[in-house]
């Protein structure tokens, strides 16, 4: 990380990426998981290995549905799939299980934690920067996670509005659109250097903030994308302090 | 107003009208109007009377963008359509000014103030249900004006998120489905008769506002779609009280 950041146009709006980068997903769904994982007769302790298998299978889920043509669906949807498929990989039938008690294990993800400096950095930020989410989450997840965690998004953007996911550039450039932007007036702040390369092919600005516990120690599975991004930080008040908050 | 309402099932999250029923339009576009006008030379205490002109197209403008089938477009460039004839109705030319003092101009309505109760009634809804806005108004416009006037929305949804102006259904249909409800269990909250009338059409929940003020003591233009609503009250305050905030 350089010692001094060199003078750049700051961006006109700042929008984020969620999962990992604002909230801790793998502890909150491992969290939520040993619950119901005990409450179905499995080992709860196998709960931080079950939220890394339904997680793992994301970044595939995005790029298939922008392959196969898929019409768009919300990722709580994506979701509800995903956990079937990581129940079966442990010998479970979704389909033997109580519909409501899926239902509430799905919306662990509206449920997240975020981490310790996010809404204080989220807060200094916005008093600046209009601040924006730019997440493959939908809506109704984000907004639910945003009241109960107290992010004060100025607007929820992202793939259910867009209907995009990222990395389809689509997915960068609506939020830009929407504000009355152009694309390099805006900035995507993520913790996954894969997330940044899609906006900078874009056209947005970059802030890149080291999560280094996201996957609880284990290699970002996107390390191999890391470029020189016009920020990085290693929290939301770092940031702040960078861009004059 | 009945003096004790009867009781009903609460809805699980509040949809606003904005233009009206959260911010007061006519005082505010009254008082940039007069200084604009002032800049080109016009009569600045004319600004009322060129505010009402303005917003006088708006009802208009929203059925003719269905009747006529045309492609979608944001408020904002609806807003400078009307502007410009508003400006012709007066005699002036808008071809003829600076476009940096038109754009500033038709960006008045990014600058609403607020009614004096919305804030605090906001603020008591909010702490029991989501709240988001349901206004024709565009992404944009909705949140700068809510960063300036401080309004604490969950999420900014309405036409330009679904695609459809009020009072077309898919306008009031679209906030239940991203936020994951059934229309019942959503109410819109709105200072208009004719408003309240799609919304209900379309199987939502309603709240009348009572805002006496909108037109500048004249009578409102959709008073003969008055109905029963759910709920009826004279503030947002008013309106958390009777919703147990």
């Amino acid at each position: 990380m350089a010692e001094s950041e060199p003078h750049r146009a700051l961006p006109k709006a700042l929008a984020f990426d969620v999962f990992g980068t604002v909230v801790d997903w793998r502890t909150s769904v491992a969290r939520e998981s040993a619950g119901f994982l005990a409450m179905i007769g499995q080992d709860a302790s196998a709960a931080e290995a079950f939220a890394d298998t339904w997680r793992g299978q994301y970044i595939a889920a995005m790029i298939g549905m922008r392959k196969s043509g898929r019409a768009f669906v919300p990722l709580d949807e994506l979701h509800r799939e995903m956990l079937e498929a990581a129940l079966r990989a442990m010998g479970v039938d979704a389909a033997r299980l109580d519909p409501d008690l899926l239902a509430d294990w799905n919306r662990a993800w509206h449920r997240l934690d975020p981490w310790p400096d996010a809404v204080e950095g989220l807060t200094r930020l916005k008093a600046r920067f209009p601040i924006v989410t730019c997440s493959n989450g939908n809506v109704a997840l984000i907004m639910n996670m945003a009241r109960r965690a107290g992010l004060p998004w100025d607007a929820i953007l992202g793939a259910e509005v867009s209907g995009a996911y990222k990395p389809d550039p689509k997915a960068y450039l609506h939020p830009a659109e929407v504000l009355g932007l152009a694309p390099h007036e805006v900035c995507l702040v993520a913790a996954h250097h894969g997330d940044l390369a899609g906006a900078r092919a874009a056209g947005l600005l970059c802030a890149y903030v080291d999560r280094p516990d996201e996957y609880g120690g284990a290699p970002a599975p996107d390390a191999h994308h890391e470029q020189a991004w016009e920020w990085s930080a290693t929290s939301f008040t770092d940031l702040a302090d960078k861009l004059g908050c």
